[in-house]
């Protein structure tokens, strides 16, 4: 197994899902507006969603051998997604935010699943199951845009 | 009640509560040594434990009507806490990581816990009880130091 | 202890999360409105939470030698709570009772938590838990009000 | 169907219904004497299923077109019960105000069963179960008088 | 017993109960607008009550000695229920069709309810629990419409 | 993705499903025999997982954009499924009939397992689960053939 | 209430329910042959949904003040159902005893139930449930005879 | 193994058994007094403690080639257990019943426990269990008697 | 933190749990009476409790750097509570001895709560809750001294 | 204690134990004809009670200082158990043979409880658990033969 | 039965259990070392074990009509265990002490089992099962030595 | 699909994976030193784990129409893996042997993935997600190493 690429497209997956998992977070507590039951909920939903993915794409990396980097700074230094405001948050505004931000990372999921099958079987199954999900939880936000 | 005051007290232990989980995860996977097995679980109950506290001190914020931020921008840029190491980690080093980042936590909670009395007795006391399970957690890894 | 100053409290406090809980349950019933779902079910959590809350008050209260008293009668003279209206009432509407409710409560609680601490610490422990409690609610229907 | 007659029956159902539930709980705090123990704990289940029964009740009321009214006030005002003693009361006699209270309860509903069958026999299932369950209560009440 | 009857009842309910679900099934999948969530989850909900209940029917059917007939082809034809749009629904349409389906099957049960009264109380008392059960959810669905 | 080509498979297999469930569910009640009793749970097993398949082939289905039609009208003109005789049906009957129906509908997948893996990963691995399960699901059923 | 009538037809109830759970656990037991697996448990759950029955028709017996019999004595003297034989039975046997000791339980619980409905609507709605119980675990002993 | 010496002491075993559950119910349902509400529930705890065991003794008895005989004839017949008394019983009273019978069962059952030692280990630890469960009953009864 | 204060505090309440964990369990066993049950079963409740705080408490203090003793002989030496007898013990004299343990622990408990206020909130926090759950336990024993 | 008496009768059991699970397994799967379903369920509870002996019995080895050996070439060569026959297998054949490897595990299973009465009374009462057990299995696969 | 000699047995069985428990305990809160977390949780498991079957030891004594004495200061003089020390005990010291605990406490625990097989075989019988799980423990220590 | 070539496949790996089983268990029971009680766990999860793996693998073939053979003769004759050391080991020696085990299996394992692929998707995803798993294993082992 090409540890390195391998390594590499794990390595970049555990910093978007963990910037995800945070942006999430702070829509959950920061977020207004009528529909902010159901929202705060859902957002909850991702978020423990998107943190249990990357703790398994985070030990796969390990498994094969190549050491993850999960810490903050990290984070904040590689993560492609656009950041989500500060302060309180419209929930319509809540929406386009979370399916942006899962629009980009599933597009790049969905790159690296392609490239991993030559690679890696069990971590391109890996990433089916965090795509497939992930997606699921795009539309379910995207169909309350209408 | 100062909003101002209590709520940049709650916004300080979010960004550092946010940084400790992220550093308990980055060495429960890199975690190597003889005492993997153990201290692997016992990272686990530290990261849930820790945001479990983190998002109730950021719904708190919020409820008093201080937005919190725990963005890992802002988190980067704002933690006090000393980075842990990329890549492996032996056993003992990482005993000794984790003392280190509860005790500063855990000063600085003190700290709060002592001045927020006579501002917000709710917040307070989800400090001392944030307090107290971190205090613990802090024995639990000294005591593996002999 | 000052069994009749702490008991007075307790009892105060009884009356209104009596009545607070009735009110809900009567918001539950006969809500109607397109955010009928979910108002519906945070209602009945609230109910619940403050059911509770009334029944450990008044179990603190018989604790200390001071006999409670919840029965209809007394909580309908007694309670400080503004009358909700009877028949339907519309989910904008609800949210804006449910918000006027928990003010009133909050504030009394508040006021209450601070003159315990000389007279019973226990009793004052509870409060602050209630207190804690339904400013977190407070904030949960708040911010549907956008 | 009889939308006023059938909602009626259930109104008044659930304003007895209401203050049942309070005086159960107003004896469980207030109870005194040496079978405390199993009385405490039958008075809770009493509340319990007198609560879930009224709150049936009024969401039948609500399914037919009939807004329920279960404010404190309503309660207070309309109810048929012989109100509870306020202070301690000791065991024997709570056994007594239970039974009492249950027998009237008890009577009226089964008055309202039999008138029910011709209105709406989904109200009328409803009752029966609320008085089988009633009944079967009053006799585990009765029996400690021996 | 009138074995024919009966089991006639029982069948035509079975067929609106299997339209039913398929419907609530169709709209909890191709449901939009603002309000998705807590209507997906609520059509969830539905589809669960009427296949249980219609499984009880057909077992109820079988019972007396008349074969059920639940297969698509029969259902398809035989069904009284307006169908439903295919491809997206706006979230208010879906409570208006999900209403209108409701208001058409209990309708038809309420008849058989009042005729199964002399001809078998154990299927009677199985469709008014049907019947109960519809009704509360048609109330939960009107409500929406405000 | 090819969202025609992908949706049209998801599609047709919710179709099949579909019809299936309501075959598997029609002989459960039907059913009669000897071995009536383990074939009676078998089938409900059988009918729960189907339709478990069908909700998240339906939900893959909308989540890449391609509305699912489940209603009965368009699964009874639409399914490949040879129909199942109404009334009694002998237990040896009964297996025989559930393994053409899972034959048909596993061979029908198997052609869409290997056609989605160039158009859509998830959908691929989706219906590899599904496919997993129904052959298994054949295989306890052709045992008791002998 | 006529608590003689109703009392005793709850009494006769009583007999024929205990002695129908203690054939069925004969049968259980004593059972042999091919089917001897699934008949087994079937045999265990009809005794343990009898019992519970009697325990639910004696206690509605003394909730109303008729003191309930379940003696052995009793109910040896005073059960109309015909015995089982003493050690081993095959399991078409059994199965043939258990539908025969059903049919007679039924039968004569049919006609309790047309009666209580003018005596008393609670015992009526038990005795129903159990005569949809019972009938409904005749239909899958009977199915078994093909 | 001497199957008619062990089959014939786990038979006697059954029919006490048996009769003792009867009574147990007998007095849970016709018991008054003060102390009804502990009483009515230690005997339906009994109850299913001697049921529990009556099956595993038959069990035990079919497994070693005895059928067992537990019909209501034979147990009527058979059983060594003084009778109870018919309709209502005070609670003391219930007591020295149970105490009675207890002691009847339980110095029959320390017999066989004795010789059984050398015929058939399974069924002595088989009694040894349901002997040490009845003591500790018995001692639980006997101690309200002070 | 001044570990010497508040390290002798949480010893010297842990030897008084320990003591009165013993005492519970004492009682709990040689109970004699007519109140037998419902006093054997809150007996255990109390040192479930009381068990659960001395662990806390022994914890919290090696947290703190003060080695808890809760060895038997430790115990026995610096336990201030009045022994209880040996052999059996009526119930009603049961209920009066462990009231006066309770009131024995609680008293002192009261005392270190307030002093702990200022040396450490997080041990204060702990006593309070520890004293509030053995208050309440005091009140439903006293209860039943009428 | 003789360890090498005793260890030796525990070794052998293990390794009878193993081949005896490792045969239900290759049963489990290889099993058909008309009664596959209850069969295939019952033999995989017999492997997992087998499988727990075997992990007991191992483990008190340990526990008295005697090494088990459960390997696979130990279990191959030790096994007095006839084999089994490869490929598919009739179900008649099926109940056979595991009524053959359970008499024959069980006949030398009560030689072993009969002389380590003396020798060892834990793993005595150990093996007679386990031989009380796979009697009553013995009986529910013999039942089967008719 | 000699009621004296079987009870004399239990009673020493219980003032060992009860030091054992404590002693385990004490180990458990003031162990440091590298092997911290597993031994913890291991300690409190052997706590949890000792203390079900003290309390078991105690009820058995009572049942026979020994009235068992387990307080501190009996159990304190009569433990024949030898003290553990106060304050931190390095964790290779607690496996030790604790191996040596175990053993003294099950050589007198088997000399009791073989005594008591001819005065009391419930009383052998549950002894057993103590020194059989307690031996399960001494392995589980000791195998850490090495 | 090719039956012989795919079956080969599952068979192979059957017989890997009951060998490794019984390797697990093997060292579970046998193993000594400081590391004993976490490594005894994790040995245990591995056993579960491999087992129910080895499950769906033969259940896999046998759905496919190869019969598995996982009989010890077959196992010990046929297994790849280099037998274990009987008697005690110790814990880094533990560790050891299971890497071995474990990176024997793996490889064969990822050999088998990259040929089914083009044989039986479904067989090929099973053994992706066995792979996965016992990589991640491999994994939690070899870190102990340092």
């Amino acid at each position: 197994m090409n540890v390195e690429r391998v390594g590499t497209d794990l390595q970049d997956t555990l910093v978007e899902l963990t910037d995800l998992a945070a942006q999430a977070k702070q829509l959950h507590w920061n977020l207004v507006g009528p529909h902010f039951l159901s929202l705060h909920e859902q957002l909850d939903g991702l978020t423990g969603e998107v943190r249990a993915a990357a703790d398994e794409v985070a030990e796969r990396a390990v498994t094969i051998g190549f050491p993850p980097d999960g810490r903050v700074g990290t984070v904040a230094k590689e993560s492609p997604l656009r950041d989500v405001p500060d302060g309180r948050v419209p929930d319509g505004r809540v929406v386009a935010l979370v399916v942006d931000a899962l629009d980009t990372v599933n597009e790049r999921l969905r790159r690296r699943v392609d490239r991993l099958g030559e690679l890696d079987a069990v971590s391109q199954d890996l990433l089916i199951g965090v795509l497939g999900g992930l997606e699921k939880r795009a539309w379910m936000f995207r169909a309350q845009l209408g």
